[in-house]
């Protein structure tokens, strides 16, 4: 039988009704006494690490869980992570980046209904979960809804649907139905070909411009007085950014001399950006600005935590950052 | 035959291949040569107003073209406006505040393909736009793929694909198909019940923040001194913000308390937000913040420029932003 460590964190999941709204409450026995419809199934060890909205998980909390599950690798076949919907696909997005070589399945999960509510996603979301966590593939994964995501490309589409999480721009790595839980190796990360390290240093230093018509290029002054190393910008469709009477791209060329990395991706939620198709996006590229290609906001922006968190130099910052490390980018070349 | 006016802005649907890749170089005329299959069934006029990449369409060209239709409106049975597909749907959103009373239908389309490519879909979507704009139905729309939607509910969510618009949480207003243009009356917009008024006055010193955790709260203290007078937060799911370690939500107060107007909407394409639901989000409210509800992003930065534009007390902005003007809102009560 396999033996499977649950990390929760809090969340949903783990919330009950309070006088405030819903709070997560339920500690990890209290979730193992809903679980024995695993026993018999998996061998399975609890464990708490967080009791958090996942609203209130940030970059410290990332590095809690990652060391949590560096700590633990060597004496389990698959680790499960009970996590809140709302940044999980943050939290499954850095992981991937944290923890290169992992050689066991980490899989985060949640629920939009508490775990004690009548018509709860839990149960089914922790069925995936396990069998996912107990399957061998190596890699980090986010499992909701009958699907099993590639953490860097999870992003939470809907707010309160069961069907809550989307895999953009990648295939499903597996599915959940009538035949079990089916991989799809497509879309499966290869087995690592070196030692799991824990590179957990990472820099929170980084700022998401959503563009917006009109934006004062003034903001990437503030951003550089205020100490951030590093900028994403979600611009409009496959790359575009304003320069008429508020010049963006001259600002990039000013941030970017002083040291920023700076990120472009796309504000549409599919398909790739390539600011090599426009004049406004070309004139952004020659400024020195990194492609996002493909990638998510969420891993873009992770991603750029991590790279700085490892290097302080730009230029290898830059190096870090355009490699595929987890299967989250596909690059245009 | 109906009349229809043609304005033009430029985009993509007038894009020439350049040395420096595509820019919007055909003029209303070049267009007008390319719509011969529109002979013997609509009268049509063309003028150009613009020629940008609509990455550089900001307030002061919304402001152009609620006056250009604001002119003509009683001149044509109809409006279709060309306009490159990376701010499509902002120009969209922004048109159907300004413009309370409209009596005809103004449609909104471009392409992905200039027009003269082979594989164009400028044809297409022109045929779509041109029968909306000759049906009487009065509104703000966008005519993409064979999709009329509203145009306060578009969202470009594709960088490549034809199918690049999606209408969010609300139904299309009409389709294309071999029963020619087929309305869906449950989506469209109630005829006016009052003269059309041009009310253009915008304040483009909205600020969208697109949560990432760890999110740094000075920022608000940052566009406080910046002179910003709204905000546009797009949290986390339902409506979570982090207030451990760094404290948003007591930051939103001072905001609010400082007379910033903050709207706070969901970073999920899909579904409505509801700050009620979760401790997190209900201390959120009680610092005076606006919901956003079920809005796109999109509609709720320009429906903020444009009710600061109306009114400089922020009690009269939330009455004017806690209002549904064009269909782009369903509250939850």
């Amino acid at each position: 039988m396999k033996h499977i460590l649950l990390l929760t964190t809090g969340g949903t999941i783990a919330s009950r009704r309070t006088a405030d709204g819903l709070a997560p409450e339920l500690d990890g026995s209290a979730l193992a006494q809903r679980l024995q419809v695993f026993e018999g199934h998996y061998h399975f060890t609890v464990r708490d690490i967080l009791h958090l909205d996942s609203s209130n998980i940030q970059p410290e909390e990332w590095q809690l869980i990652a060391r949590a599950i560096y700590a633990a690798k060597d004496d389990y076949d698959g680790i499960v992570i009970t996590h809140g919907t709302d940044t999980m696909a943050y939290t499954a997005s850095v992981l991937s980046f944290m923890l290169p070589g992992l050689s066991i399945p980490v899989v985060l999960t949640g629920s939009q209904l508490p775990i004690d509510h009548p018509l709860t996603d839990a149960t089914e979301n922790l069925r995936a979960a396990f069998a996912m966590a107990a399957g061998g593939q190596s890699g980090v994964f986010l499992a909701f809804d009958r699907k099993i995501i590639l953490g860097c490309r999870a992003v939470k589409t809907r707010t309160t649907a069961f069907d809550a999480f989307e895999s953009v721009n990648w295939p499903l790595c597996a599915t959940v139905d009538g035949s079990g839980l089916t991989l799809h190796p497509e879309a499966l990360p290869s087995p690592p070909d070196r030692p799991c390290r824990l590179l957990d240093a990472l820099d929170p230093g980084v700022f998401l411009i959503k563009l917006t018509p009109g934006l004062r290029p003034e903001i990437f002054d503030v951003l550089l007085q205020m100490h951030y190393r590093g900028i994403v910008i979600e611009a409009f469709g496959a790359g575009g950014l304003h320069f008429i009477r508020r010049d963006l791209i001259s600002q990039l060329q000013k941030a970017t001399d002083a040291g920023l990395s700076i990120v472009v991706c796309s504000q549409c939620l599919y398909e790739r950006s390539d600011f090599s198709l426009y004049q406004v996006g070309r004139k952004a590229l020659s400024q020195g600005v990194i492609q996002g290609f493909d990638m998510t906001t969420e891993a873009a922006v992770t991603k750029l935590m991590w790279a700085l968190g490892q290097n302080s130099d730009p230029a290898a910052v830059r190096r870090i950052f355009t490699q595929n490390l987890a299967g989250e980018v596909r690059f245009v070349v």
